[in-house]
């Protein structure tokens, strides 16, 4: 038996009594074949898991094509999962800590324009190339790039550095709803966050009994805020270990990697998810790292940062990042 | 005589016939007397200067009290000059290098309550401390810190690194509009931009003759989004060297570091701010850097960052960034 | 056999050809026993129905309260139905057009704070009153009005009109979404428009079979914009007729009543709700009253008229209006 | 000496100790040659009138046209004015009661294409026809009728009800901004609010001595939302009163006519206009009106109206709306 929660042991500061598990943490190898286009209690769990078992599995990519370059599913961000939780109530936090998130096939697809809401109203009536083109990218996984050669653009040759990761993760939503898996949410959901990589931590919300957590959307690359409304679309390589905070209420997604704890929030307009991630991260300094309600926005005004994940999915995300640094030299 | 744009030779890239000036640099030095507080061709010019000048003088801070910790202004962001530029003329660009952003005295002020439009509304409503409160922070320039002693808040100290910056950078507004020095625009102004350090060249379109520079408004340091309406306000010593692009269009500030170009896009709401910064670096990719329509998009979708600088000004400011080593990368 | 759709006699416009029905229309008498707090395909069929046929029957108000002032069902806009329409197929346009849409009870709530949102941020900090308080009105049909007596504010009395209104009317959302019964969109559902009345036809998108139609959330009164989160909330008698015009594309809820022909677009941030509705708008006149691309625009711009149904939902709702009797004066 | 406020005996509710004049009120005549694009204190004063003056003049069209369809302005919607209003003091509320707006020549022009940030992005890449023409209409006071032949659309003929309006009342901004004559704001400008029509009163902050009234941008006719970007433009025949009332605070443009008092915010994003709005009704009904905190929000739940004035300057224009007679069956 050990310590199940990764996030702990990070910031190492005690968030709360843990789920302790008798039994040895087992690890999973789970092939999906069957995949959902929608968040939603009603389907069947696919693997039941206990907290602090490993999962090793695979996505498909946003289209529904796989590893094999085989379209399996239809479109829409088709998810692996869901992964039935053992113990998980409504009202705790389940823990996803990814170990590895690897591209596993040689190419992925990206649209070419910039998409509605990421320019100005006239620069979309005045440009001349309107119609969106699927752009074939190579994923050189020791060269560390993916690049595309095209004759229909200048310069013909691109490429950027690899990036590896997953545009969706997610539980079944709060009050029985079925959301769509291009959505994003309090639930998680298709947040499309580029810093979603192997070595983070995600913090959501319980909604359902099992909690019922989806992955998928790999991107090999993505800009932040998505602005094409595609990354590098590919299948990928997960693995993941679970954990199980009780009774611990969290309103929007929290993150945690090496370096900072963040929150993401998810909304149109785009203030609002800005709104949801600052509010949020008031809550989470006050009620974890022991801040009164001024300190916490006095410290905030001066240690935000923040990044725009998306503004092409139906809500937009914007997440609050904190450096723990900062959190550790300002310990009460 | 030299190359007078020091953003030239950052980007190894040829950008348009400069403008060579005949006569040596100089380098003035002005300690301002009188401050504005509109951005306004209608100020007479604090110093006429020459492109390839450099320039060294001071600003106070946001509530118009200097270095002497002497109230000399009434407030709102009090400005220094502005500086006319011989030679500039609507139509034409400004550059300006910042060789030197450093703070001149021992404290600076923040505010303590997270500000309108940052929260939830709910949040908001729901809070038990509503008042704001000036909070006093030292400022140490040997250890690199900012730090604050309050028994009003808990932890009753805080500290976080200095990084002094400027919130005001701008020139007299298009179409003869008077604007206050707390609004960010298409002509620069209060972008509050945490990123606008020492090492930056700003770039500005000219839509007066002279162009009529502007600088003021700094911060020790401040959190991304400027969330608690302020940063550390305090005074500043800073130099800078200015040079011209003759007939270059600009749309919206640029910004170019050691690492990255940049586009300020301000507005409300907060979107729009996303996409004039967006649309100005398409413009740019294209016009600069030899990208086409749909090969800037293409490229935009996987390499864009973006930073929000402030959410807390009349318009709201966004910076899009593309890394100078992947448009190195994909030159045409 | 009879023309089945009522609002084709109303404009004079031919529209399509209708599903012509060899039975006679039905009247069905229906009262529920079962509610649903979302809008999805996954609920069993209240009621089976045929285009033509007329429901006579009930709604319970907003928090599950019945016309006889029993609490029969949780909250969040308890809906009646869902009743599946024979024949309806998805991209079909399903008509309900409400012949009677009556309070039949003597009272109704409402709350008593202007909600997030509807007021200023800084508006919100600065209230002395933040509680919500629940407000019991006395509904009075023969007076048409509808008043309120409470010693908490001034005035003491208040009292008007009575304008009876559905706040829900909605289908089985596209995508196999589940969509809670306090959300409008391209399927209706809680749209919260005050013009909603006896004597309206509502134009719904089908799809999945049978359409699924759910209707709930009466209001005895509501102000546009229903600014403090509710009208006044009671159960209704309510009589419609249901219409069907196969494979008619309808891309957000229409709606007709005696002067107007109108569009409801449903969205945050509350721009892309009127975005929605004059989209769909521009494209209703030149797919169905003979205007040219630029012959709508250039009319629209003249003869729009907009109502803000709702700014407390989920998504927001604007109501994109034409007099009937502009278009028959402009008739192509 | 008579009451010179005409708002007074509308609503017949006593506001405030009047300005009384012991000079005899008297009419100008003002023919204008000089007109400003901006809205500044800075500009000269055309016309020096006392509270209690009428004064009738003319306004150009919003391109600079007059009613002899001479050129002699350029464009932006050049104002005639301003008007110093003597004893008008910052603090003071200006009060401007037009008892006659008509169009005074046979023609106004219209653009034609629904106007950036009124449709969905996706229908400004998929429409044909995107070059914006100007369509010029014909006037006709006696049928109260304009109409627009055209063989560029469908249908070729238009035809609407005339309904003459000012797009533009306002006076010198706060904080010596001066600000385009096409932008809403506090101060007034450029609101185009479709109900601004003769019989109306509009009551605006004084920010500068003598207030410095301008008025423009005449529509024969205009769409709410002004989605095309213009109303009917054209030159007026204008006639109004000034009144003033000393130290009353009014944060937003206020109208009056015989049925509403109205508020009028302006702002983007369109929900802050919406907030502004009717943070400004919940003060009025409160200083002017005897409601308590929760009466007015109570009250105001339940009877307020909104109309969207414009959607297409740099600030948007919403309308809170409460109709007299509410007011006057609900008097405290």
């Amino acid at each position: 038996m050990k310590d199940i929660c990764v996030l702990l042991t990070v910031t190492g500061i005690a968030l709360a009594p843990m789920t302790v598990d008798t039994q040895a943490p087992q690890t999973h190898r789970f092939v999906p074949t069957v995949f959902y286009t929608t968040y939603s209690f009603a389907h069947p769990a696919a693997l039941r898991i206990r907290p602090g078992d490993r999962v090793v599995t695979k996505t498909i990519d946003a289209a529904g094509v796989d590893w094999d370059s085989k379209n399996v599913s239809s479109g829409g961000n088709p998810e692996t999962g869901p992964f039935y939780v053992e113990g998980a109530e409504p009202g705790d936090m389940l823990t996803v800590t990814f170990e590895k998130i690897e591209t596993n096939r040689a190419t992925g697809y990206s649209s070419s324009l910039l998409a509605p809401y990421t320019i100005d109203p006239a620069a979309i009536n005045s440009r001349i190339d309107r119609e969106p083109k699927r752009m074939i990218w190579n994923i050189d996984k020791i060269k560390g790039i993916v690049s595309l050669d095209s004759p229909d653009i200048t310069p013909s040759h691109l490429e950027v550095p690899i990036k590896p990761m997953l545009g969706c993760v997610g539980v079944a939503p709060a009050r029985k709803e079925a959301i769509t898996a291009t959505t994003p949410g309090a639930f998680g959901g298709n947040m499309d966050y580029a810093g979603l990589n192997a070595g983070v931590t995600v913090m959501l919300p319980v909604n359902e009994p099992g909690a019922l957590l989806f992955i998928g959307d790999g991107h090999a690359r993505m800009g932040e805020g998505e602005a094409v409304g595609t990354g590098v679309e590919t299948s990928m390589d997960v693995e993941f270990t679970v954990g199980l905070v009780k009774k611990r209420a969290v309103g929007w997604p929290r993150l945690e990697n090496a370096d900072h704890i963040m929150v993401l929030g998810s909304a149109r307009p785009l203030i609002e998810a800005f709104q949801h991630a600052t509010t949020e991260m008031h809550r989470w300094l006050m009620a974890d790292y022991g801040f009164s309600e001024r300190g916490a926005s006095t410290f905030m005004g001066q240690a935000l940062e923040y990044e725009i994940a998306n503004v092409v999915d139906p809500n937009f995300t914007v997440v609050a990042k904190v450096r723990k640094a900062l959190i550790r030299a300002n310990r009460p």
